[in-house]
């Protein structure tokens, strides 16, 4: 399972500045304790960069791989950003994202050959967010023949399908989940990834939403997912997923990460028991 | 979703000595605090009494329904014991349960025609517990035909695949979903459901996998579950799946339950907070 976590993100305050003041302590910390819960990859971004948006992400980029050890996810939908990134990152990296619209794809997907990259491939074409199974679908298609046009294969693809308010559409979930399935069904060898908020958008106990709809789309075969990993819960949830669902051999991860204190145990803390 | 409160069971301590006291008080209020947590039928169970189990059902189901109006699980193997409670009870019953064991399913079948109950059946024959798919949809074939002979139908079924120990069988938990799954597809209209502490067996943070559990259950179609209402966490965990899955319309029972305080909210105790 991919788990990218998604903190160092410069659309937070606080990343904004350490961005801001090359605070490359606090960013080494971000990334350390993300690796510590179970990150597989770091995503960062420096999208609300004031000084240049390409100078921030190959900051972060060398600045994070001075730490640690495992690759990085590049997010920008910029295809100049995710060159000078690129070329500075070592190991295999992951492209977050490519949409269907052909200028960008086509100015990533070279770079996405070039560096044997992983990509996040958005299921949605020009702007609009999806809002159906079949648009989401469709989208994949144009992107499956933009992927064969450079050679790149389905296995290097994690489709994000674009999770949105149930709130707003009793459908989004069930959409999602289902879209989920039909994709690695249709697109043999390719995966899936998702960030998991924006289901909850409106609703009371987020969390608690967001935890039980990662539960669901792994159970339809959501093998990514790009998430806080400090946060204990929504890594709790994961861990025992993935021993409910088969993908965990003798249970080994779910055990030592009990061991490590991983797993949030508020079923005994006493402040918050039921009865 | 069916929501059956298992508390008022005499496997446990405090219920088997209220039985024996004929404690009305204490198993009245163990009734109340199921259906406030939101049960839609109250399990008794007199398993292991002493004095006779046919008098202790008959004294548990007028006891219960004294005082609630949902409702029971009749909870036992045993023809005589059925009757007789059946006989008392008010309501549509649900009996719980029969097997693919002829003399057991031949006993407890004209009660649940006499009473047009609805049936657990668990999907297993003499004895043994399934340890695979194709035994769970033997055994299910094998009920379809008796329930054909006393001209039973499907819609009054929930097929309850009974589920084992993910820890010393690792595809324990997926072939239960995918039984669940397959068990409503065969027979159109039938339901499932499920007791859950089982999966759990022998591995740390019991209530997380039980919880994580039942949300992959429901993914696969699951529409009943035997539990402790009144465990927050778990009842949390069912209402979300509920809003995901799009069985809940316009998230109002969601909505109306943090309302009522009825929503674990854990994220936010700083006590259990994860940074």
């Amino acid at each position: 399972m991919l788990i990218v976590g998604e903190r160092i993100n410069s659309s937070r305050k606080r990343i904004h500045k350490a961005l801001e003041q090359r605070d490359a302590a606090f960013i080494v910390k971000e990334a350390k304790k993300q690796v510590a819960a179970g990150a597989t990859h770091i995503d960062v971004n420096a999208g609300t960069s004031v000084s240049g948006e390409v100078d921030d992400l190959c900051w972060l980029v060398q600045t994070v791989q001075s730490a640690i050890a495992i690759p990085l996810c590049i997010d920008s939908p910029s295809a100049e950003a995710q060159a000078a990134a690129l070329k500075l990152h070592k190991g295999r990296p992951l492209i977050n994202s490519i949409t269907a619209e052909r200028e960008r794809a086509e100015g990533i997907l070279p770079l996405a050959k070039e560096h044997d990259a992983l990509i996040v491939a958005l299921t949605m074409g020009e702007g609009a967010m999806p809002t159906s199974k079949q648009e989401r679908m469709d989208a994949a298609g144009e992107i499956v023949e933009m992927l064969g046009r450079f050679d790149i294969p389905l296995t290097s693809v994690y489709w994000d399908p674009a999770v949105s308010a149930v709130a707003t559409d009793q459908k989004a979930a069930t959409d999602v989940a289902e879209t989920v399935r039909d994709l690695v069904a249709t697109h043999k060898g390719s995966h899936t990834i998702c960030g998991l908020s924006n289901i909850s958008f409106g609703l009371p106990q987020r969390n608690l939403l967001n935890r039980t709809y990662l539960t669901i789309l792994m159970a339809y075969g959501l093998d990514g997912v790009i998430m806080d990993p400090t946060e204990k819960h929504m890594m709790s949830t994961l861990l025992s997923a993935q021993v409910l669902l088969g993908r965990d051999d003798f249970c080994m991860n779910y055990i030592m990460s009990e061991r490590d204190g991983r797993l949030a145990g508020y079923e005994t803390h006493p402040a918050v028991q039921a009865k």
